[in-house]
């Protein structure tokens, strides 16, 4: 199947992919220590790049490869919007952050870089300037994500 | 019933159920004109206030009245996710945008300032610098918006 504007190149590994697979590469950050939630649809991870002042941020994104927005199926679709609420429902009982937004890009101009969809949600903390700080997005070490993933983990069970 | 981490004042007259129920009032910049697409659930229209080099983004609300994210029903939220990316995909055929992208606040620390759940979807374009621009969003007249809004309806009864 060949998707609407897609840009990943012809034998492009996908990170995504692997992660949803359980295959760990030295080339791809992200562990299956790092997911909080995943169903048949989608999952949810910690982010193994983080802004500067919005530390433990989530990826949600499908289980099956779609590269971008254009391509996803709505009940898909429909799995990402309620699995992204309910992460943003535990990390406001988790990190006990001031507000959310959630953000996803769509092409290079779009500032997609890799190519499998993926919603960002992110805990918002008053001046944190989600926006307007030019300092590029961290890469951080696997522990030090773990006790983001701890606490997320036990919010979304205290959930249901 | 009363919502999670809610805002609104008490007496809030809300812009977005004024727009859905066709209301006209002065302090309301939003116009039936600017409604580009609407079912049972959701409501797609111009957005009053633009980016500087984004011009005619999108909203993505629901019908009914909803503060947030975190308020969100599931059905509803798959609603707004449908309409995100059938609006996403005209904008590409009528706009000949670059990429998409979206974005969703909650909460005053989110940039959330219209107390109605609403996604912003973006045309981008190469160098857009949608979040490094500091100049505030920028009120646009009615006429103004009324040749994107035909653009876009035109794209959408293409794709159907």
């Amino acid at each position: 199947v060949t998707g609407m504007f897609n840009h990943a190149p012809r034998e492009y590994v996908c990170p995504f992919c692997l992660v949803a697979k359980g295959i760990i590469r030295e080339s791809v950050h992200s562990r299956d220590s790092d997911i909080v939630a995943r169903n048949s649809a989608a999952m949810a991870l910690i982010a193994s790049h983080w802004r500067p002042r919005n530390p433990g941020h989530v990826i949600v994104a499908p289980i099956a490869h779609y590269e971008n927005l254009y391509d996803l199926p709505d009940e898909i679709g429909a799995a990402i919007f309620s699995l992204s609420r309910r992460i943003a429902i535990a990390m406001k009982n988790a990190y006990r952050c001031d507000g959310i937004s959630t953000r996803q890009h769509n092409e290079p101009a779009g500032y997609q870089d890799v190519w499998h969809y993926h919603l960002h949600v992110f805990p918002r903390f008053a001046g944190d300037e989600l926006y307007l700080d030019d300092n590029p997005n961290r890469l951080t070490r696997v522990e030090e994500r773990e006790p983001y993933a701890a606490e997320l983990r036990a919010a979304l069970g205290a959930e249901q």
